[in-house]
């Protein structure tokens, strides 16, 4: 069998590194900022790049224009940057058309949005679909704000180019693919998701790095657009996703948290929610909310795919703002995330069906060296788990089955079949 | 859609009016009480009579004798009346068979019944199957009798005759029938049931006044023998319930309570026990005691028929007592009660299954104008209900469905429905 | 119907009296210690005596040499017993093999046993299948030996020979068998097992003296290697097995406490579910580990076959030491498991099913003396009992589904179905 389980040595520290790397870059759904995210994530593992065209008809949507931005500010009649894009890119709402002018306060106040509860806080604002321009400031900057004209620029482009996302397959010995997606969308945050990018790029380095039962499909892609047109452009492959996660938010310190897709009971959310539970973490039930497992769960493809994440979206008081810094996220954190996806993943891969040959009474465990020789007054995990995997492995419980039944972890589960395969007690089931 | 939901204007004011109108009345399980019941119920809603004669087989029973009284009392040798029956009907056993004669204190004390546990309160006792008289009175005032020799008169009459209900039948666009029935035997007993009959009385004069997919037929009828009249008569109708609920002591300040069919998982039981846990209510199981619902849920009919009340039979302390008077019941709490009624067939009339015409993926519901543009923190519950019935309507689940599993108000989820199928993003299916 | 519940009188003392005489017996897995047990069994219940020559293969394992030990101690070199058999057959390790020989205190220390946690109890040790010797003692005594050289003897014998079990079958109306079983391998330990054996013993001549639908086998075997040993020999027979249960630690204070088959929802589960869960007790999900349901419930036979016990192996502090003797077990407690088994027994040979033969409406009950005349507040068991039964009687609910779903006692459902049967109103389905 193949064990997944533990991820490298300094994975933690190394995601973290990354993360410090791509936090700056302005992304957004379209634009350089996304190629610039993708070309560091493919010093890591090989990375296709894909270009859809703006215009292109993806399901019910159409691929926007291309937002590229270069500067952005409003400055005093005397020349004095009040609101700046190059000290941080949330200063500008996303997708913020061009725009080169003077206003005075009051005729740009209905331009300027601020946090709605924290003074010091600069707000995540865009308007993808409809045009406007606008900027995000601190309500402490906005107060300190004089009357008077104010020179107001937008050095953007909004024309016709191309949506950008990534994919990176790591094949296995089967057609049978795991989906892995985040999304890379959003500009300096954290959490939300500079997280999510740098621990699936830890994650396709591990699993090239091992053998494997299954293949991988790796996406970094724009929230819901990017999704949506790599679902479009896929339709004929979808048959072959066997499970998937979402990644998103997971450098956070919340408790670590699995989703359940649409299904509810698919493999991976059997998987998702032992490995989760078996942490102390979370394991909530689908809604259709949230990242991209909406799209992957709407009713036309209803595919198996999970979320892995800490806190929601929305969850933490830092979400969608300026606080969602890289203070926000430790690279403890980061290691217990990727420690869980290894684990869900290690599932993916042995779960299976064995079969007792010595199924009548038990089998004498003791003339093997299956049996401890000194007793103690508590059997351990190993003597249990082989005890269950034998009452259990008559061709209709797995071992995933027999791990929630025993209430053992699975990898002892694992560990026990395999021993007892090895002493010809157990075959594998068809 | 058809939204029956919110009862008429002042229905608890009128409910109560009526309610004062019928108490003083003196009914039984037959006899001009319930005749006299019924006139009043068909001022308001087309009421058939029916008479089932005495002695006719219904079912594993007989109709009895019917049962009419005049006057009745306890008075001393000075013509002083003790016990009076035009004081309150509850004074004289129901059923009690006619008597003129002169009896000690000591021969009359059989015949004398008090409360069990409130000395003021005079109890409610019947004997409808045995024949035999006595008097109901209050402890206080049986000991104050003095020791000596009474005149006891039961002015009453116990003869051939008929048993009385009524039916009213609301034809709508089906022949699917929703059964609404109460009980109309018990004589001043203002929530048990006085209660219950004017709530189906409103509730037939609101469902006359709407649209409706489904045909409604509310029952008046005396308790036990009268719904086994009904069943023993329409037999070859009983296939087209779909639907029923018996309704009775709906006027006090008990909890909101549903309580289920013997079916357990009819579309009724699922309707009540969403509307009344919304309501913060009770939603109990099945037993086979209580009300009519006994003989609907009897194992040769099993009727989806549930139960609407407030408090339990037995239940509240004044259950079966004088003390069970006007001052017991309160206009909004029939109202309440009125209200729940109505949304629980606001979900039989809208309970349907629609599917998703743009399954894959999310469609962009922000150009069709249904996705709010000004974005908050937290989707309201119009936004989420939208998501849900998108992704759950693939032609496996209905909007009940949605709505239980969202957690989500049904009207909420039948709103955004139909705002979909408007935007041609949804169609009704099958 | 036939009533098995209620003990037969004086059974506690009786258990109580038969675990005195058996107590001091040392008792193995093969022996004369076995034989004479089962002598004094064979006393108060037919029992048929089988011996499997050493050596045979019994499924996954073979019969080991005969044990039989006649004396065994340590004495000082003035010949004072310091260690002795005579005193506790504890002393010495179970399937010691003879030994004759003089050792230091320090040559001898390996192979002295002593309890881990209490200074004052001598543990219980066995090696049935590597071939040892040893002695077990209290700390307080180990630590009072002086140094020096002791004589030390184990004057057993291990050599072929056979293992001895023993057979009780109580023929019944059908050749459906309830499987009764205990282990009989350990020597002076009262709850464990002396208790098991008593109990069983008691209730084989409690089922002879009833009428029976179904068969009992009761068997008396050394722990594992016994219960493999019957298996083998009765493969041809394990189709009549349609339920049973492990008996075992069942005279001690600990709750009562009813283990499911591996199976879970077999009627043996329900019944002893049912039956312990009134009663306070415990119920417990199958473990593959504990007594001889390891056996029965392995997946190569799959018997419904569930555990009565009390305290759990390893649960109670004085489990496998000199502690667990004649004080830790009270005639009450025996008592009590006793009737519970009989409870359980009770529920297996009266489980079926019924029709109602007035399914439309409720038949009336009062004209037939089965509805109380004089009506209290609250129904009583025997009416809530009628009038579920009727309710449910429809060819698809037992007397156990009834029982479970109303929440009333079983045998007040079987009475109640039987004064329907006598009523005319009620017949045995299928």
């Amino acid at each position: 069998m193949t064990s997944l389980v533990g991820s490298r040595a300094g994975a933690g520290e190394r995601m973290y590194d990354l993360a410090t790397r791509l936090f700056p870059i302005c992304r957004s759904i379209t634009g350089d900022g996304v190629r610039e995210t993708l070309g560091a994530i493919g010093e890591g593992i090989p990375l296709e790049v894909h270009e859809v065209p703006s215009g292109e008809q993806v399901l019910d949507w159409t691929v926007p224009d291309e937002w590229n931005i270069h500067d952005a500010y409003i400055a005093t009649s005397a020349g004095e940057r009040v609101v700046d894009f190059r000290e941080s890119n949330l200063h500008v709402v996303g997708y913020s058309e061009p725009v080169r002018t003077e206003l005075t306060l009051d005729e740009l106040r209905p331009r300027l949005h601020v946090h709605p509860e924290q003074r010091d806080w600069v707000p995540y604002r865009t308007s993808y679909y409809s045009r406007t321009w606008g900027f995000c400031l601190s309500k402490r900057r906005l107060d300190e704000l004089a009357d008077g004209t104010y020179e107001v620029v937008v050095d953007s482009t909004l024309a016709p180019g191309s949506l950008t996302y990534g994919e990176c397959f790591v094949r296995g010995a089967t057609e049978h693919e795991v989906l892995l997606s985040t999304h890379v969308c959003h500009p300096s945050l954290a959490n939300d998701n500079v997280s999510g990018i740098v621990l699936l790029a830890e994650l396709g380095a591990a699993l090239a790095a091992r053998p494997r039962r299954l293949s991988y499909r790796l996406l970094f892609v724009p929230g819901t657009i990017g999704a949506i047109s790599w679902l479009a452009r896929n339709e004929g492959r979808i048959g072959r996703v066997c499970a998937g996660l979402v990644v998103a938010c997971v450098g956070d310190r919340g408790v670590l948290t699995y989703k359940r897709s649409r299904r509810g009971d698919a493999l991976v959310d059997r998987a998702g929610a032992h490995i989760v539970g078996r942490a102390d973490g979370r394991v909530l039930d689908f809604v259709p909310w949230g990242w991209d497992e909406r799209q992957f769960n709407s009713p036309g493809f209803d595919l198996p795919v999970g979320c892995l994440t800490r806190s929601l979206e929305g969850e933490f008081p830092e979400y969608h703002s300026s606080a969602d810094d890289l203070d926000l996220i430790r690279p403890e954190f980061l290691s217990e995330s990727m420690d869980a996806a290894l684990a869900i993943v290690d599932v993916l891969e042995n779960e299976r069906t064995f079969r007792n040959l010595s199924p009548k009474g038990e089998p004498q465990l003791g003339r093997r060296g299956l049996y401890r020789s000194v007793g103690g007054p508590e059997p351990g995990v190993e003597q249990l788990a082989t005890l269950w995997v034998l009452n259990q492995s008559d061709g209709t419980h797995s071992l995933l089955d027999i791990a929630e039944r025993s209430g053992l972890p699975f990898d002892a589960i694992r560990d026990a079949a395999e021993r007892l395969e090895d002493a010809g007690l157990l075959t594998k089931d068809g």
